[in-house]
Protein backbone atom coordinates (compact mmCIF):
# COMPACT_ATOMS: atom_id res chain seq x y z
CA UNK A 1 0.00 0.00 0.00
CA UNK A 2 0.98 3.39 -0.77
CA UNK A 3 1.74 6.19 1.90
CA UNK A 4 -1.54 6.92 3.34
CA UNK A 5 -0.34 9.30 6.26
CA UNK A 6 -1.34 12.45 4.70
CA UNK A 7 -4.42 14.15 6.43
CA UNK A 8 -7.44 14.52 4.68
CA UNK A 9 -8.13 17.56 3.13
CA UNK A 10 -10.65 20.06 4.26
CA UNK A 11 -14.04 19.69 3.29
CA UNK A 12 -16.18 22.13 5.14
CA UNK A 13 -17.49 23.96 2.21
CA UNK A 14 -19.10 20.38 0.37
CA UNK A 15 -22.47 18.61 1.83
CA UNK A 16 -22.37 14.80 2.18
CA UNK A 17 -25.16 12.72 2.53
CA UNK A 18 -24.42 9.20 4.38
CA UNK A 19 -25.37 6.82 2.44
CA UNK A 20 -23.09 4.16 2.00
CA UNK A 21 -22.90 0.69 0.65
CA UNK A 22 -26.39 -0.62 -1.00
CA UNK A 23 -28.07 -3.56 0.63
CA UNK A 24 -27.30 -7.07 -0.84
CA UNK A 25 -30.69 -7.25 -3.04
CA UNK A 26 -30.28 -3.59 -4.40
CA UNK A 27 -26.19 -4.23 -5.18
CA UNK A 28 -27.00 -7.71 -6.68
CA UNK A 29 -29.55 -5.84 -9.06
CA UNK A 30 -26.88 -3.22 -9.96
CA UNK A 31 -24.44 -6.50 -11.21
CA UNK A 32 -27.63 -8.36 -13.19
CA UNK A 33 -28.33 -4.94 -14.57
CA UNK A 34 -24.66 -4.71 -16.34
CA UNK A 35 -24.77 -8.04 -16.61
CA UNK A 36 -27.85 -8.82 -18.80
CA UNK A 37 -27.51 -5.26 -21.10
CA UNK A 38 -26.97 -6.51 -24.26
CA UNK A 39 -26.65 -4.48 -27.68
CA UNK A 40 -29.80 -5.67 -28.95
CA UNK A 41 -30.50 -5.55 -33.02
CA UNK A 42 -33.88 -7.41 -33.10
CA UNK A 43 -36.94 -5.62 -31.85
CA UNK A 44 -41.11 -5.95 -31.32
CA UNK A 45 -42.56 -2.16 -33.10
CA UNK A 46 -44.53 -1.54 -29.93
CA UNK A 47 -44.26 2.02 -29.02
CA UNK A 48 -42.04 3.02 -25.85
CA UNK A 49 -44.28 4.70 -23.25
CA UNK A 50 -42.93 8.52 -22.86
CA UNK A 51 -42.76 8.34 -18.75
CA UNK A 52 -40.54 5.20 -19.38
CA UNK A 53 -38.32 7.26 -22.35
CA UNK A 54 -38.46 10.45 -19.89
CA UNK A 55 -36.89 8.26 -16.97
CA UNK A 56 -34.31 6.80 -19.40
CA UNK A 57 -33.05 10.14 -21.04
CA UNK A 58 -33.31 11.50 -17.10
CA UNK A 59 -31.38 8.37 -16.58
CA UNK A 60 -28.63 9.27 -19.36
CA UNK A 61 -28.71 13.14 -18.23
CA UNK A 62 -27.30 12.15 -14.68
CA UNK A 63 -24.09 10.97 -16.16
CA UNK A 64 -20.64 12.22 -15.00
CA UNK A 65 -19.45 14.77 -17.43
CA UNK A 66 -16.00 16.44 -17.68
CA UNK A 67 -16.31 20.01 -15.88
CA UNK A 68 -19.89 19.16 -15.73
CA UNK A 69 -20.18 20.59 -19.43
CA UNK A 70 -23.11 18.03 -19.78
CA UNK A 71 -22.50 18.13 -23.81
CA UNK A 72 -25.37 15.62 -24.89
CA UNK A 73 -27.71 16.17 -26.99
CA UNK A 74 -30.92 13.99 -27.67
CA UNK A 75 -33.02 13.89 -31.01
CA UNK A 76 -36.13 11.79 -31.45
CA UNK A 77 -36.29 10.62 -34.94
CA UNK A 78 -39.88 10.82 -35.25
CA UNK A 79 -40.90 11.33 -39.09
CA UNK A 80 -41.21 8.10 -40.79
CA UNK A 81 -39.37 9.81 -43.50
CA UNK A 82 -36.40 10.70 -42.25
CA UNK A 83 -36.21 7.29 -39.95
CA UNK A 84 -36.56 5.80 -43.36
CA UNK A 85 -33.58 7.91 -44.76
CA UNK A 86 -31.41 6.70 -41.95
CA UNK A 87 -31.92 3.18 -42.24
CA UNK A 88 -30.60 3.56 -45.65
CA UNK A 89 -27.60 5.24 -45.06
CA UNK A 90 -27.05 2.82 -42.37
CA UNK A 91 -27.75 0.26 -44.67
CA UNK A 92 -25.11 0.91 -47.42
CA UNK A 93 -22.44 2.22 -44.95
CA UNK A 94 -22.61 -0.93 -43.66
CA UNK A 95 -21.51 -2.15 -47.11
CA UNK A 96 -18.98 -0.29 -47.11
CA UNK A 97 -17.89 -1.81 -44.17
CA UNK A 98 -18.16 -4.68 -45.24
CA UNK A 99 -15.98 -4.30 -47.72
CA UNK A 100 -13.40 -2.64 -46.08
CA UNK A 101 -13.01 -5.99 -43.14
CA UNK A 102 -11.14 -7.82 -46.41
CA UNK A 103 -11.74 -11.50 -45.77
CA UNK A 104 -14.44 -10.80 -43.07
CA UNK A 105 -16.94 -9.06 -45.87
CA UNK A 106 -19.45 -12.06 -46.02
CA UNK A 107 -19.85 -12.22 -42.49
CA UNK A 108 -20.49 -8.50 -42.00
CA UNK A 109 -22.34 -8.13 -45.23
CA UNK A 110 -24.77 -11.35 -43.01
CA UNK A 111 -24.64 -9.56 -39.78
CA UNK A 112 -27.87 -8.07 -38.64
CA UNK A 113 -26.08 -4.66 -36.93
CA UNK A 114 -29.23 -2.31 -36.50
CA UNK A 115 -32.95 -2.25 -36.07
CA UNK A 116 -33.73 1.32 -37.22
CA UNK A 117 -36.96 0.10 -38.93
CA UNK A 118 -38.70 -2.33 -36.41
CA UNK A 119 -37.68 -0.15 -32.63
CA UNK A 120 -40.16 1.65 -31.23
CA UNK A 121 -38.12 4.32 -30.47
CA UNK A 122 -34.98 6.13 -32.38
CA UNK A 123 -33.15 8.61 -30.89
CA UNK A 124 -29.59 10.18 -31.93
CA UNK A 125 -27.09 11.64 -29.60
CA UNK A 126 -24.90 14.49 -30.59
CA UNK A 127 -22.58 16.48 -28.48
CA UNK A 128 -23.51 20.23 -28.53
CA UNK A 129 -21.58 23.02 -30.38
CA UNK A 130 -19.47 25.83 -28.70
CA UNK A 131 -17.92 22.90 -26.71
CA UNK A 132 -14.43 24.75 -26.99
CA UNK A 133 -15.18 26.84 -24.11
CA UNK A 134 -15.16 23.86 -21.72
CA UNK A 135 -11.12 23.66 -20.72
CA UNK A 136 -11.44 22.11 -16.85
CA UNK A 137 -10.06 18.22 -17.49
CA UNK A 138 -9.77 19.17 -21.18
CA UNK A 139 -6.64 20.55 -21.71
CA UNK A 140 -4.73 17.74 -22.43
CA UNK A 141 -7.67 14.98 -23.46
CA UNK A 142 -10.34 17.41 -25.07
CA UNK A 143 -11.76 13.96 -26.04
CA UNK A 144 -13.89 13.31 -22.38
CA UNK A 145 -17.13 15.49 -23.84
CA UNK A 146 -17.57 12.30 -26.29
CA UNK A 147 -16.30 10.32 -22.99
CA UNK A 148 -18.88 11.86 -21.00
CA UNK A 149 -21.53 11.00 -23.70
CA UNK A 150 -20.87 7.89 -23.55
CA UNK A 151 -21.59 7.25 -19.87
CA UNK A 152 -24.66 8.62 -20.04
CA UNK A 153 -25.90 6.33 -23.02
CA UNK A 154 -24.44 3.67 -20.79
CA UNK A 155 -27.13 4.53 -17.90
CA UNK A 156 -29.82 4.97 -20.76
CA UNK A 157 -28.99 1.20 -21.95
CA UNK A 158 -28.68 -0.36 -18.01
CA UNK A 159 -32.10 1.94 -17.13
CA UNK A 160 -33.39 0.63 -20.40
CA UNK A 161 -32.67 -2.92 -19.31
CA UNK A 162 -34.01 -2.64 -16.50
CA UNK A 163 -37.33 -1.62 -17.91
CA UNK A 164 -37.13 -4.68 -19.80
CA UNK A 165 -36.36 -2.02 -23.27
CA UNK A 166 -33.61 -3.86 -25.54
CA UNK A 167 -31.29 -0.96 -27.07
CA UNK A 168 -28.47 -0.74 -29.71
CA UNK A 169 -25.97 1.59 -30.45
CA UNK A 170 -25.43 1.95 -33.93
CA UNK A 171 -21.99 3.21 -35.37
CA UNK A 172 -23.01 2.81 -38.43
CA UNK A 173 -22.89 6.42 -40.80
CA UNK A 174 -20.95 9.38 -41.60
CA UNK A 175 -20.77 11.75 -39.16
CA UNK A 176 -20.93 14.78 -41.57
CA UNK A 177 -24.00 13.35 -43.21
CA UNK A 178 -25.88 12.50 -40.00
CA UNK A 179 -24.95 16.12 -38.49
CA UNK A 180 -26.43 17.62 -42.17
CA UNK A 181 -29.65 15.69 -42.45
CA UNK A 182 -30.41 16.85 -38.74
CA UNK A 183 -29.72 20.31 -39.19
CA UNK A 184 -26.34 20.58 -36.96
CA UNK A 185 -24.81 23.49 -36.29
CA UNK A 186 -21.16 23.97 -37.02
CA UNK A 187 -19.27 22.03 -34.30
CA UNK A 188 -22.05 20.00 -33.32
CA UNK A 189 -21.05 15.96 -33.35
CA UNK A 190 -23.47 13.08 -34.01
CA UNK A 191 -22.28 10.35 -31.95
CA UNK A 192 -24.80 7.39 -31.81
CA UNK A 193 -27.97 6.31 -33.35
CA UNK A 194 -29.94 4.36 -30.90
CA UNK A 195 -32.45 1.59 -31.26
CA UNK A 196 -34.95 1.58 -28.23
CA UNK A 197 -37.68 -0.67 -27.68
CA UNK A 198 -39.28 -4.02 -26.82
CA UNK A 199 -37.61 -6.84 -27.76
CA UNK A 200 -39.08 -10.64 -27.56
CA UNK A 201 -36.08 -11.88 -25.51
CA UNK A 202 -32.52 -11.02 -24.83
CA UNK A 203 -29.59 -12.81 -26.20
CA UNK A 204 -28.24 -15.05 -23.34
CA UNK A 205 -24.74 -13.47 -24.66
CA UNK A 206 -23.60 -10.61 -26.40
CA UNK A 207 -24.69 -11.19 -30.30
CA UNK A 208 -21.57 -11.36 -31.68
CA UNK A 209 -20.26 -13.91 -29.09
CA UNK A 210 -23.07 -15.91 -30.23
CA UNK A 211 -22.44 -15.60 -33.98
CA UNK A 212 -18.58 -16.83 -33.06
CA UNK A 213 -17.52 -12.92 -34.43
CA UNK A 214 -15.48 -13.26 -31.61
CA UNK A 215 -14.91 -14.49 -27.85
CA UNK A 216 -14.76 -12.63 -23.86
CA UNK A 217 -11.14 -12.13 -23.26
CA UNK A 218 -10.12 -13.19 -19.71
CA UNK A 219 -10.16 -10.46 -17.46
CA UNK A 220 -6.72 -11.56 -15.72
CA UNK A 221 -5.13 -10.82 -19.32
CA UNK A 222 -6.49 -7.30 -19.38
CA UNK A 223 -5.04 -6.14 -15.75
CA UNK A 224 -1.25 -5.22 -15.41
CA UNK A 225 0.41 -4.06 -12.41
CA UNK A 226 2.23 -0.56 -12.78
CA UNK A 227 3.44 -1.27 -16.17
CA UNK A 228 1.72 -2.43 -18.84
CA UNK A 229 1.62 -5.88 -19.93
CA UNK A 230 3.60 -7.03 -16.30
CA UNK A 231 3.89 -11.08 -16.09
CA UNK A 232 1.63 -11.37 -19.33
CA UNK A 233 3.42 -14.01 -21.81
CA UNK A 234 3.25 -11.58 -25.14
CA UNK A 235 6.50 -9.66 -23.63
CA UNK A 236 9.31 -10.02 -21.71
CA UNK A 237 9.08 -7.40 -18.64
CA UNK A 238 11.38 -5.18 -18.64
CA UNK A 239 11.80 -5.74 -22.60
CA UNK A 240 11.89 -1.79 -23.24
CA UNK A 241 10.01 -1.21 -26.25
CA UNK A 242 10.42 2.15 -26.50
CA UNK A 243 7.06 3.87 -26.34
CA UNK A 244 5.52 6.08 -29.13
CA UNK A 245 3.41 9.12 -29.36
CA UNK A 246 0.00 8.65 -27.01
CA UNK A 247 -1.98 10.88 -28.68
CA UNK A 248 -5.29 9.91 -29.87
CA UNK A 249 -4.99 8.13 -32.99
CA UNK A 250 -8.84 7.29 -33.63
CA UNK A 251 -8.97 9.86 -36.44
CA UNK A 252 -5.66 8.93 -38.12
CA UNK A 253 -7.73 6.02 -39.97
CA UNK A 254 -10.22 7.61 -41.04
CA UNK B 1 -44.95 7.01 -35.36
CA UNK B 2 -43.04 5.29 -38.30
CA UNK B 3 -44.31 2.59 -40.41
CA UNK B 4 -43.09 -0.37 -38.55
CA UNK B 5 -45.29 -3.32 -40.75
CA UNK B 6 -42.06 -4.68 -41.69
CA UNK B 7 -41.86 -8.12 -40.97
CA UNK B 8 -39.56 -9.07 -37.61
CA UNK B 9 -36.35 -10.38 -39.59
CA UNK B 10 -35.01 -13.73 -38.96
CA UNK B 11 -33.42 -14.55 -35.35
CA UNK B 12 -33.48 -18.28 -35.34
CA UNK B 13 -29.79 -18.83 -35.60
CA UNK B 14 -29.72 -16.97 -31.77
CA UNK B 15 -30.61 -17.28 -28.76
CA UNK B 16 -33.01 -15.62 -26.69
CA UNK B 17 -33.40 -15.18 -22.33
CA UNK B 18 -36.79 -14.59 -22.04
CA UNK B 19 -35.77 -12.01 -18.76
CA UNK B 20 -37.97 -9.06 -19.59
CA UNK B 21 -38.20 -6.12 -16.99
CA UNK B 22 -37.09 -6.65 -13.46
CA UNK B 23 -39.33 -5.86 -10.27
CA UNK B 24 -39.93 -2.94 -8.96
CA UNK B 25 -37.44 -3.12 -6.29
CA UNK B 26 -34.54 -3.81 -8.58
CA UNK B 27 -35.34 -1.44 -11.11
CA UNK B 28 -35.32 1.17 -8.25
CA UNK B 29 -32.05 -0.21 -7.24
CA UNK B 30 -30.81 0.79 -10.87
CA UNK B 31 -31.95 4.08 -11.20
CA UNK B 32 -30.80 5.10 -7.53
CA UNK B 33 -27.34 4.03 -8.24
CA UNK B 34 -27.12 6.30 -11.27
CA UNK B 35 -28.72 9.15 -9.39
CA UNK B 36 -26.27 8.83 -6.42
CA UNK B 37 -23.12 7.79 -7.90
CA UNK B 38 -20.40 11.18 -7.71
CA UNK B 39 -17.21 11.99 -9.39
CA UNK B 40 -15.59 11.80 -5.47
CA UNK B 41 -12.04 13.36 -4.89
CA UNK B 42 -12.27 12.78 -1.00
CA UNK B 43 -11.04 9.42 -0.01
CA UNK B 44 -10.57 7.79 3.58
CA UNK B 45 -7.18 5.99 3.04
CA UNK B 46 -8.32 2.13 3.70
CA UNK B 47 -7.39 -0.03 1.22
CA UNK B 48 -10.15 -1.72 -1.13
CA UNK B 49 -10.77 -5.09 -0.44
CA UNK B 50 -9.44 -7.21 -3.55
CA UNK B 51 -12.78 -9.03 -4.21
CA UNK B 52 -14.79 -6.20 -4.73
CA UNK B 53 -12.02 -4.99 -6.97
CA UNK B 54 -12.35 -8.20 -8.81
CA UNK B 55 -16.34 -7.52 -9.05
CA UNK B 56 -15.61 -4.17 -9.73
CA UNK B 57 -13.29 -5.09 -13.05
CA UNK B 58 -15.91 -7.70 -13.81
CA UNK B 59 -17.93 -5.03 -13.94
CA UNK B 60 -16.17 -2.62 -16.29
CA UNK B 61 -15.46 -6.00 -19.18
CA UNK B 62 -19.13 -6.07 -19.12
CA UNK B 63 -19.56 -3.01 -21.06
CA UNK B 64 -20.61 -3.14 -24.52
CA UNK B 65 -17.97 -2.47 -27.01
CA UNK B 66 -18.23 -1.64 -30.76
CA UNK B 67 -17.41 -4.47 -32.74
CA UNK B 68 -17.09 -6.53 -29.46
CA UNK B 69 -12.93 -5.14 -29.35
CA UNK B 70 -13.00 -5.07 -25.56
CA UNK B 71 -10.09 -2.23 -25.92
CA UNK B 72 -9.75 -1.85 -22.17
CA UNK B 73 -7.03 -2.43 -20.19
CA UNK B 74 -6.70 -1.80 -16.49
CA UNK B 75 -3.40 -0.80 -14.50
CA UNK B 76 -3.51 -1.03 -11.08
CA UNK B 77 -0.85 1.28 -9.47
CA UNK B 78 0.76 -0.15 -6.78
CA UNK B 79 4.39 1.32 -5.95
CA UNK B 80 3.92 4.17 -3.79
CA UNK B 81 6.72 6.30 -5.69
CA UNK B 82 4.48 5.89 -8.98
CA UNK B 83 1.53 6.96 -7.54
CA UNK B 84 3.57 9.79 -6.23
CA UNK B 85 4.97 10.60 -9.15
CA UNK B 86 1.06 10.51 -10.59
CA UNK B 87 -0.09 13.01 -8.20
CA UNK B 88 2.98 15.41 -8.79
CA UNK B 89 1.97 14.91 -12.79
CA UNK B 90 -1.81 15.58 -11.75
CA UNK B 91 -1.09 18.43 -9.77
CA UNK B 92 1.33 20.47 -12.58
CA UNK B 93 -1.61 20.16 -14.65
CA UNK B 94 -3.93 21.64 -13.06
CA UNK B 95 -2.05 25.03 -12.49
CA UNK B 96 -1.50 24.61 -16.45
CA UNK B 97 -5.52 24.55 -16.78
CA UNK B 98 -6.22 27.21 -14.10
CA UNK B 99 -3.91 29.45 -16.28
CA UNK B 100 -5.79 28.09 -19.36
CA UNK B 101 -9.55 28.83 -17.78
CA UNK B 102 -8.10 32.81 -17.72
CA UNK B 103 -10.78 34.29 -15.29
CA UNK B 104 -11.37 30.94 -13.87
CA UNK B 105 -7.65 30.45 -13.02
CA UNK B 106 -8.18 31.43 -8.96
CA UNK B 107 -10.95 29.06 -8.80
CA UNK B 108 -9.53 26.20 -10.88
CA UNK B 109 -6.91 26.38 -8.17
CA UNK B 110 -8.82 25.88 -5.45
CA UNK B 111 -10.80 23.19 -6.62
CA UNK B 112 -9.81 19.83 -5.38
CA UNK B 113 -9.70 17.61 -7.89
CA UNK B 114 -8.19 14.37 -7.45
CA UNK B 115 -7.55 12.02 -4.36
CA UNK B 116 -4.93 10.42 -6.02
CA UNK B 117 -3.07 10.48 -2.49
CA UNK B 118 -5.53 9.72 -0.50
CA UNK B 119 -7.61 6.94 -2.12
CA UNK B 120 -7.07 3.08 -1.30
CA UNK B 121 -6.79 2.56 -4.87
CA UNK B 122 -5.26 3.60 -8.05
CA UNK B 123 -6.35 3.03 -11.86
CA UNK B 124 -5.02 3.79 -14.82
CA UNK B 125 -7.30 2.82 -18.01
CA UNK B 126 -5.98 2.81 -21.02
CA UNK B 127 -7.27 1.52 -24.85
CA UNK B 128 -4.57 -1.28 -26.27
CA UNK B 129 -2.44 -0.97 -28.94
CA UNK B 130 -3.58 -2.34 -32.34
CA UNK B 131 -7.05 -1.12 -32.34
CA UNK B 132 -6.44 -0.58 -36.23
CA UNK B 133 -7.34 -3.97 -37.27
CA UNK B 134 -10.83 -3.52 -36.05
CA UNK B 135 -13.13 -1.47 -38.35
CA UNK B 136 -16.43 -2.79 -37.85
CA UNK B 137 -18.54 0.36 -36.40
CA UNK B 138 -15.18 2.12 -36.58
CA UNK B 139 -14.96 3.03 -40.58
CA UNK B 140 -16.05 6.31 -40.04
CA UNK B 141 -16.24 6.61 -36.28
CA UNK B 142 -13.12 5.25 -35.20
CA UNK B 143 -13.30 6.99 -31.98
CA UNK B 144 -15.96 4.92 -30.87
CA UNK B 145 -13.43 2.82 -29.17
CA UNK B 146 -12.75 5.46 -26.40
CA UNK B 147 -16.39 5.22 -26.32
CA UNK B 148 -16.68 1.75 -25.01
CA UNK B 149 -13.88 2.16 -22.66
CA UNK B 150 -16.34 5.28 -21.33
CA UNK B 151 -19.15 2.80 -21.09
CA UNK B 152 -16.86 0.27 -19.26
CA UNK B 153 -15.81 3.06 -16.45
CA UNK B 154 -19.09 4.05 -16.01
CA UNK B 155 -20.37 0.60 -15.09
CA UNK B 156 -17.18 0.30 -13.04
CA UNK B 157 -17.84 3.65 -11.33
CA UNK B 158 -22.15 2.60 -10.92
CA UNK B 159 -20.68 -0.74 -9.20
CA UNK B 160 -18.28 0.78 -6.64
CA UNK B 161 -21.27 3.44 -5.47
CA UNK B 162 -23.63 0.31 -5.23
CA UNK B 163 -20.57 -1.35 -3.04
CA UNK B 164 -20.72 1.79 -1.12
CA UNK B 165 -17.14 2.98 -2.95
CA UNK B 166 -16.24 6.24 -4.29
CA UNK B 167 -14.70 6.94 -7.51
CA UNK B 168 -13.09 10.03 -9.30
CA UNK B 169 -11.91 10.14 -12.88
CA UNK B 170 -8.80 12.35 -13.24
CA UNK B 171 -8.20 14.20 -16.94
CA UNK B 172 -5.87 16.31 -15.96
CA UNK B 173 -2.40 14.32 -17.33
CA UNK B 174 -0.39 14.19 -20.12
CA UNK B 175 -1.44 10.86 -21.78
CA UNK B 176 2.05 10.86 -23.61
CA UNK B 177 3.61 11.36 -20.61
CA UNK B 178 1.55 8.62 -18.78
CA UNK B 179 1.75 6.24 -21.16
CA UNK B 180 5.86 6.59 -21.26
CA UNK B 181 5.63 6.55 -17.41
CA UNK B 182 3.62 3.07 -17.81
CA UNK B 183 5.74 1.68 -20.41
CA UNK B 184 3.07 1.65 -22.55
CA UNK B 185 3.83 -0.05 -26.70
CA UNK B 186 3.02 2.11 -29.62
CA UNK B 187 -0.41 2.71 -29.63
CA UNK B 188 -1.60 1.83 -26.55
CA UNK B 189 -3.45 5.45 -25.25
CA UNK B 190 -4.38 5.89 -21.25
CA UNK B 191 -7.76 7.70 -20.89
CA UNK B 192 -8.42 7.47 -16.79
CA UNK B 193 -6.64 7.93 -13.95
CA UNK B 194 -9.15 6.34 -11.62
CA UNK B 195 -9.40 7.29 -7.88
CA UNK B 196 -10.97 4.70 -6.09
CA UNK B 197 -12.08 4.11 -2.50
CA UNK B 198 -13.95 4.14 0.98
CA UNK B 199 -15.49 7.90 1.55
CA UNK B 200 -16.28 8.93 4.76
CA UNK B 201 -20.00 10.00 2.67
CA UNK B 202 -21.10 10.63 -0.59
CA UNK B 203 -21.93 14.50 -2.14
CA UNK B 204 -25.50 15.33 -1.99
CA UNK B 205 -24.83 16.75 -5.28
CA UNK B 206 -22.44 16.98 -7.82
CA UNK B 207 -18.98 18.99 -6.14
CA UNK B 208 -18.98 20.94 -9.39
CA UNK B 209 -22.91 21.68 -8.43
CA UNK B 210 -22.17 22.45 -4.96
CA UNK B 211 -19.63 24.88 -5.50
CA UNK B 212 -20.95 26.81 -7.70
CA UNK B 213 -19.01 26.44 -10.73
CA UNK B 214 -22.13 24.91 -12.71
CA UNK B 215 -25.78 24.02 -12.46
CA UNK B 216 -27.45 21.06 -14.04
CA UNK B 217 -29.30 21.95 -16.90
CA UNK B 218 -33.15 21.47 -17.91
CA UNK B 219 -33.24 17.93 -19.95
CA UNK B 220 -36.09 19.57 -22.05
CA UNK B 221 -33.62 21.81 -23.17
CA UNK B 222 -31.33 19.02 -24.62
CA UNK B 223 -34.31 17.18 -25.94
CA UNK B 224 -35.03 17.74 -29.80
CA UNK B 225 -37.18 16.35 -32.30
CA UNK B 226 -36.09 15.52 -36.04
CA UNK B 227 -33.92 18.18 -35.84
CA UNK B 228 -31.43 20.49 -33.81
CA UNK B 229 -33.02 22.83 -31.30
CA UNK B 230 -36.54 22.91 -32.98
CA UNK B 231 -39.26 24.95 -30.64
CA UNK B 232 -36.09 26.21 -28.35
CA UNK B 233 -35.38 29.67 -27.63
CA UNK B 234 -31.50 30.17 -28.93
CA UNK B 235 -32.44 29.93 -33.25
CA UNK B 236 -35.48 30.03 -34.96
CA UNK B 237 -36.88 27.09 -36.38
CA UNK B 238 -36.23 26.72 -40.16
CA UNK B 239 -33.75 29.51 -39.81
CA UNK B 240 -31.35 27.20 -42.10
CA UNK B 241 -27.61 28.31 -40.63
CA UNK B 242 -25.46 26.46 -42.57
CA UNK B 243 -24.57 23.45 -40.78
CA UNK B 244 -20.03 22.86 -40.94
CA UNK B 245 -18.17 20.07 -40.76
CA UNK B 246 -18.99 17.89 -38.28
CA UNK B 247 -15.81 16.10 -38.09
CA UNK B 248 -14.60 14.81 -34.27
CA UNK B 249 -12.73 18.41 -33.71
CA UNK B 250 -12.14 17.30 -29.78
CA UNK B 251 -8.25 17.25 -30.96
CA UNK B 252 -8.20 20.41 -32.95
CA UNK B 253 -7.69 21.92 -29.86
CA UNK B 254 -4.96 20.42 -28.04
Amino acid sequence: MPDVSSTLPESDALEFSDCGAFDAASREAVYRVIGERRDMRHFRPDPVDPEVLQRLLEAAHHAPSVGYMQPWRFLRIVDPALRASLRAHVSAEQERTAEACGEKAAEVHRLKLEGIREAGELLVVALTDGRERYVLGRRTLPEMDLCSAACGIQNLWLAARAEGLGMGWVSLFDPDWLAQTLHMPEGAYPMAILCLGHVEAFYDRPMLEQTGWDQRRTLSDLVFQDRWDQGADRAEPGSGAAPGSAAYAGKDRS
